[in-house]
């Protein structure tokens, strides 16, 4: 049996698996992120974990094809190195350098959306598509590109930046310096700062009790609910963002005409609530040339998985 | 030696040649469309002028690796057909069954602005890069996508359509249905109009002199000569256009972060009088995280034959 380790690094802490070539995980193994260590004492004990993983579990390193690691921030992919990320306040982190040494594996990394984006693409929502595009919409808009099967990250891996490409020209300020970013329109961070200056403007919005009459309450799901329950107002911000998030799409379609858009992150648990209006408007407002294929718009399939099957499957090739 | 075949098919006349390995053109040929045609019968008389060429010029089949063709409007390259081309009012022409009847030859297509892309990319300004990103700045605004030195089309051909991504959401109407993609605004067509709109509201503008107040004459290098000599209208219309394609071209540069943006089509040679603020705009409001590399912005080197070049590339393979 051919088996991967992958590992995804997140904001609090850092999860890891070892992952079959059937996109199966195996065994897990997790570990916290401390604040007051730096990147390369994290990634040091991150390796001396990965050898305790590898010793509970008696796996012999000849079984073990590679470890692949999907990182937040600015990435390196081609030298292995995490340049930035504003997350964890690492900078020129040499990972691949340092977990080789103390692994003996082969190690490859990218960004963590584009690791999900690969998880999904052989294992997950996008598993019979061989060109695949992931937005996540979480806190920011982060983007994965699949192109034949194999992720497409960009010069030295600093492409793939989905969420920073602006709609609206001179919009809305965004966190990267440009304005009217995707980002700043269309992530869960927007909704609810959309949601909250509309109830600001109406107090006779249900979504007030919902949070009982506490702004600071007002989460992602928030609109969805009250929209549910026939708020007017909740509905106007849905149907503002459907629209955000679907010209985004749009271009997204027209750019790359893959056969599978992926979404992932917190809004994309809304699921059909926020499937069925959004595939809707996308079908209304598509570009109509004769031939056209349609391109599929659907929500991860693999959860919180998806990094690390994704990080363990730069070391597959299933497409 | 090996050859391959290209050919361009444009609005009014179709151009071919033979090209080596080396991307050098050979020996030429040409016809003229004619309108009373269907799409079948000038593809015939296209074959047949390609037999005739190919026996004026001595050559043997078994010497030529294969014919490519660069053909605008939407194209399923995967079955080797034009599914429609709005200015040739062509529809479901088999190019590819028809060609390779006729000629014998390997027939392959794809849009007209991914063959320039390639052509750039193989033999011109993009040469030392494998990613490539190429935008015509025309009638609309084309692109070609080149990604280890390869064209990526999208799903049965149809992506790759840069100019059709909006830059302003709601904003102008297009001609492909959605309002605010970038061809409304970074076309050569969108300059012209917008240098009538600022020439109609300035009777003092210098432009007026040099269409001879005729506003039909304006064309796309009114402003970028009038800018030289002063004229502040000149001036602002170009530094609104700088705005929006420097816009554009950021957002292919975070979606594909290329190595290199080639510019084409008849706005890009107005050469460095564009390139020059173009370049300073992007370097100015490019997307700044750490280690982000600088992509390169140029005009394409090999003008009309870009496209027959690029064709004939399809056969080569040189990255």
């Amino acid at each position: 049996m051919m088996i991967s380790l992958g590992v995804d690094i997140g904001g609090t802490s850092i999860k890891g698996a070892s992952v079959s070539e059937e996109g199966q995980i195996k065994a897990r193994f997790s570990l916290p992120i401390i604040a007051q260590e730096t990147g390369k004492e994290t990634v040091e004990r991150l390796g001396n974990k990965i050898l305790s993983f590898i010793n509970e579990n008696k796996m012999q390193n000849n079984e073990i094809v590679g470890l692949g690691i999907g990182c937040p921030g600015a990435i390196d992919s081609e030298n292995g190195v995490i340049d930035y990320s504003n997350n964890l306040k690492w900078s020129d982190v040499p990972i691949k350098e340092i977990l080789e040494k103390i692994t003996g594996l082969k190690v490859k990394i990218t960004n963590d959306a584009n690791a999900a984006a690969l998880g999904e693409a052989y294992f997950g929502a996008g598993k019979e598509a061989s060109s695949v595009i992931l937005l996540t919409l979480g806190t920011g808009v982060g983007g994965g590109i699949i192109i034949n099967g194999k992720v497409y990250e960009g010069n030295q891996g600093k492409g793939a930046e989905l969420g920073h490409t602006i709609i609206e020209i001179n919009g809305r300020p965004c966190t990267c310096g440009r304005k009217g970013c995707l980002e700043a329109y269309a992530s869960a961070t927007a909704l609810i700062s959309d949601t909250k200056e509309i109830m600001k403007k109406n107090p006779d919005s249900l979504m007030w009790k919902l949070v009982n009459y506490d702004i600071d309450l007002v989460n992602g799901k928030t609109p969805f609910t009250a929209k549910l329950q026939g708020d007017t107002y909740a509905n106007e911000v849905i149907n503002q963002y459907i629209n955000y998030l679907g010209e985004g799409i749009l271009n997204f379609c027209n750019i790359f005409r893959p056969e599978i858009i992926v979404l992932s992150g917190g809004i994309a648990q809304q699921g059909k609530d926020l499937l069925d209006p959004l595939i809707s408007y996308c079908e209304k407002n598509d570009y109509g040339f004769k031939g056209t294929p349609k391109v599929k718009i659907t929500a991860a399939k693999l959860g919180y998985d998806s990094g690390i099957i994704g990080s363990a499957s730069l070391f597959f090739n299933n497409k």
